[in-house]
């Protein structure tokens, strides 16, 4: 067992609600002493952390499907670490977990709180470290269930994709591959755009900071759109409202374009297009499927040990790092899933 | 038979598209001779026509669920009327039939156009004569449809609906609560609260002339809302998404707050609601669910009879009167089901 004592926890706090996009001076940087957390308890030396755009949404106030975090508390994250400190019969000193780990360098939960968190052992021979924060993680989740169970796809169906070579794009336009779909991302830049295609397998992918959305969909989708995949919201969600299909299944997952408005939200005022097109638009939680999480690492695991599905992570090292490395979700500079790596293995 | 070579059909024809509301000089009077449709055909005099929000959407230039009405043809209306010459083996001279008449006196089809136009006999021992363009027509089959398939209403939930003294929305409401919901309409004027309330039974109306909306929603709807039946969009469509259930269905049916407007439709700046509670929005067209009329005819006459469902019209009487009638649709005059009178029996 590691001596405890002698270790120092790092950690970032909320220190204000942010007006916009959340700055370095938002956060608060503190230290604590890591403790022994009682019987029945384990101790995680966190290695990576996975930075999502939902973690801006945690940041306000407000009700929503999970309860924001508090000024003063440790921000929220998911993460993947080692355990050193254990007297859980249900972990062993050296397992790999993952879980709620929250942005600091070690976690401590007592018995109650480890289910509460969510602290999961994971197998790393079915993915890498970085594969279970990306598609074996929440965002492969996200991606699964908004797809299989919103989505609904069939084959020969368009699927279209925003946000194409984040996290949860990327499993989503990879999946629609393997189950015959004409994938169409909507990426920043020729670099994504060409690696979904290239790489991914993408059928065409629109770079909205190069061009047109609008064209770029009448040229892509020529049979229209059944299937919209919405991470980003804003006026990308009105372009494909326009060409939607009969029928058509949108799934709102996210409108990063939105999250660090300090104006309103932009309604879809293309959103009676859903009544032209009996359309319909649905969100997705990715926890609701918790039960079933288990169905959908197996699935991709297969994929992956297959060659049929590919993953790119884009790494930051340090946790002083986190403000900054952050605020790329924001500006579209990260090139896949980000990650914050807080210590080597 | 009567002598058609007697008779001079009046109608009313889409003379320019308008822009913003559709005034007098948008409209061109025009007569013709009735002849007689040939082998197979019918003849109808019709009697009353059914006035509807949808109507503004096929003055529009544009792809939508129809075609557009084109510039000079007579504006497209269902209506209900009475067989007068009849060559075809379905239909017998005396016949009270419905169907797309359009607004004129007298509408002529040809065995092929029969069919095309919906027309079918009607039987007035279940339902009168403005209920077969009310609760027995298309509005009723609009909220039967909506609500009983994209809603999926479940005893015990909170519906609300907008529109709620008009065609759809009576429908709806009266359904609602036949189903045990608890029924919360939305509505211009005391007066229509009122009945909603007292003659139909809704739970509760909120009056958005009279108060807040918002604040009507959180004094009525205590549990949140489940079920929306949207028939005018625009803020009240926003003020409902900030109230909404986990899984909670909105029923796109109309916007009428939107269908005058110069400028863009207001989209619902409150739609990531839907992610944040797993809910859906979804679009209804009626004509989708034709092969299952009769289903809801035969129940919703069954109501009808057990004094379960009540309806409402606002007759007004005279084809010429036509322009500045449909307006009442949209400035909120009309109270119950509007239709226009053409004949008296």
């Amino acid at each position: 067992m590691t001596n405890l004592a002698a270790l120092t926890n790092h950690q970032i706090r909320l220190a204000a609600r942010p007006v916009g996009l959340p700055t370095r001076d938002g956060w608060s940087f503190t230290t604590e002493p890591v403790v022994e957390p009682g019987a029945g308890g384990i101790v995680i030396k966190n290695l990576s952390l996975s930075l999502d755009p939902a973690m801006r949404g945690w940041m306000n106030e407000g009700k929503s499907y999970i309860a924001p975090v508090g000024i003063g508390e440790v921000m929220r994250a998911g993460g993947i670490g080692k355990v050193i400190s254990s007297s859980s019969p249900k972990f062993a000193v050296g397992d790999t977990v993952i879980g709620g780990l929250n942005v600091q360098e070690y976690s401590a939960f007592d018995e109650m709180s480890i289910k509460r968190a969510g602290i999961t052992k994971v197998d790393l021979r079915i993915g890498s470290l970085t594969q279970w924060l990306n598609v074996l993680g929440m965002p492969g989740m996200t991606g699964y269930f908004g797809l299989m169970d919103v989505g609904q796809p069939k084959a020969g169906e368009t699927l279209v994709v925003s946000g194409a070579a984040g996290a949860v794009g990327q499993t989503v336009g990879q999946l629609g591959k393997i189950l015959g779909c004409r994938v169409v991302g909507i990426a920043g830049g020729q670099a994504k755009c060409d690696w979904v295609v290239n790489e991914l397998g993408f059928d065409a992918c629109i770079d909205y900071k190069g061009g047109s959305v609008k064209d770029g969909l009448k040229a892509h989708c020529p049979n229209g759109v059944d299937i919209y995949f919405d991470n980003v919201g804003g006026e990308i969600l009105d372009h494909v409202l326009a060409r939607i299909n009969k029928k058509a299944r949108i799934i709102i997952c996210g409108a990063i374009s939105q999250y660090n408005n300090t104006t309103a939200v932009q309604g879809p005022k293309n959103y009676l297009s859903l009544l032209v097109n009996r359309a319909r638009m649905e969100g997705i939680v990715v926890f609701d499927y918790a039960d079933r999480y288990h169905v959908a690492v197996n699935e991709m695991a297969g994929y992956l040990k297959a060659g049929k599905m590919k993953s790119k992570e884009d790494v930051v090292v340090g946790l002083d790092t986190f403000p900054e490395t952050l605020l790329k979700l924001f500006n579209g500079e990260n090139f896949g899933k980000l990650v914050l790596q807080v210590a080597a293995e």
